[in-house]
């Protein structure tokens, strides 16, 4: 197995990458990793990973056009590597637009597939229970066949990686079977013709992280906005709590009482222990880790990326949609 | 002035909204109360408050036609009292879907109003600001042309009630001008194109909370997955603060010198002090108070529908969407 690395995508810099890294390759020493990056910094990776030079990051806001024209920056370095060395995946904690476009243009969509998505773990009440959440905005618009295409693509990936038979939900503006707009009532009908199993219809905004179902399939632009309103609001809690906790010095005390506890059940609210979001749908394993990923973040991206290679994800896609 | 109030529509039932009336009866002695709602317990509401019986509440999964037939429960007999007795405000804890269908066929909309919205102001982190968000839910899908309609009512509340001039974005799954749905791309052009003043441009989930802008525009479908799905965060954020907090002796005695300043930080969590969603753009000011409102909630709720028939909003929408 070989996975590319871009190391210097994130906001933390190298120290969350090369920590990250690390970590993955003392658990899983047989990976052959291409590690794209400063190559005088990346030295201390040892001898067992292959290093190419790279010194420039993806500018967060470039356009298509100097995205598609970068040739110097770790990104476009290291998805053209992922092609050129026929490696089975790549993780990178770059912008998602960039990453998005190199991919969808350098690695290409399986034959069969109408679109890639974005598909990201979700933490659930249910101790130990996650829900794939998916397109979380690779798309701005969806039709009812490729609503169809993303649930086929998830339950493969819910089964390779889970083990499980998975249940899942359209998101929708009321639980009824009539609501949703015109995509979800026409997708909830086409779902009930093709007779897709373990169907549990429309779950609202609200019961995202109940943890009832374990895939939950939407368009990429509303999928987006749910998941970045579930981020904001995660956000805003630490903030309030924050200040709470330090607001006198009989709060401050209070906290260093509920400290340890607080962050154990509040770690739920933050995307880092998720392992990233993948690029499902593409002729390569593609790992997206969160932009502020520290090392832990990244080392559980990685371990996505090793756990749908090791379950031969692309292929089962692959034989998953020729059927369709 | 004269305000229709559904004393049954709430979770809580009369307690609460007895108490919220009363509360608001105190600060605004000037205005008619008709209460619909068990004659003999309303009857502490003293002699100037009216009291019209009803004793059923309206189902919450009532279908189209049951909603429509009924003519027993508060909410159905309030929304007939408010079209019969021409007055001015109704307001109701009850389920939304029942009330905006009824509020659409019984009091209807503004000659002039492509489409109603479901508008409410969101707490923000910026200390004593709202932002407006609408359309939370009261359409499925929603034109170019109602968005536009959207962020001129919406400016005309925010004017009305807040005395200033509002700054507006569209809410899109990117800043960029280039992101969004086709709806949302479509509108962005459309707001420069009719030089709308203003405008902040787009906006994402994560941003919703933050305070930058006083109105957040977009379709019903969307806007009510990203309230819902940062309610349900809010929600599971306070659970989990619950569950740390509970876990030991030392936790608890944490919480209990903390818990006056954590519960006011978090209270921006909670909708209660928002004083519930309007119906806009039609004939009568129509409020939702949140289905779980208390006395507090039940009675900001109240002074919602007073500050908007106080500052003549109906007759300013009237005037304004004559314009357009």
């Amino acid at each position: 197995m070989k996975i590319v690395v871009d190391m210097l995508g994130g906001d933390l810099g190298l120290d969350a990458t090369v920590k990250g890294l690390s970590s993955f390759l003392s658990a899983h020493p047989d990976v052959e990793i291409i590690a794209v990056g400063p190559q005088n910094e990346l030295s201390i990776l040892g001898s067992k990973v292959t290093v190419i030079n790279a010194t420039q990051t993806m500018k967060m806001d470039a356009h298509a056009m100097e995205i598609l024209h970068d040739k110097e920056s770790s990104m476009a370095i290291a998805v053209n590597t992922l092609v050129k060395e026929n490696a089975d995946a790549i993780v990178s904690a770059g912008g998602t637009g960039a990453y998005l476009t190199l991919a969808s243009l350098r690695v290409k969509k399986l034959d069969g597939v109408l679109r890639p998505a974005l598909i990201s773990p979700i933490p659930t009440l249910k101790e130990n229970h996650k829900t794939l959440l998916l397109d979380l905005g690779a798309n701005n618009e969806n039709s009812v066949d490729e609503l169809i295409s993303f649930i086929n693509m998830s339950k493969i990936y819910y089964q390779s990686v889970y083990f499980q038979e998975p249940i899942f939900a359209l998101l929708s503006n009321g639980s009824e079977e009539n609501k949703g707009s015109p995509l979800i009532q026409e997708t909830y009908q086409k779902i009930k013709e093709l007779k897709i199993p373990n169907f549990k219809g429309n779950i609202e905004g609200s019961d995202i992280l109940k943890g009832d179902v374990d895939i939950i399939v939407t368009d990429g632009f509303t999928g987006n906005i749910a998941l970045k309103a579930m981020e904001g609001t995660g956000a805003v809690a630490k903030e309030l709590l924050k200040a709470a906790f330090t607001k006198s010095f009989k709060n401050k005390l209070a906290y260093l009482l509920v400290k340890k506890d607080l962050k154990n059940k509040l770690s739920m609210l933050s995307s880092k222990p998720l392992g990233g979001a993948m690029f499902i749908g593409m002729k390569k394993i593609v790992v997206k880790a969160h932009g502020n990923s520290d090392a832990v973040a990244f080392k559980n991206a990685l371990e996505t990326a090793y756990q749908c290679v090791k379950n031969n994800l692309i292929d089962k896609i692959s034989q998953g949609v020729s059927h369709e």
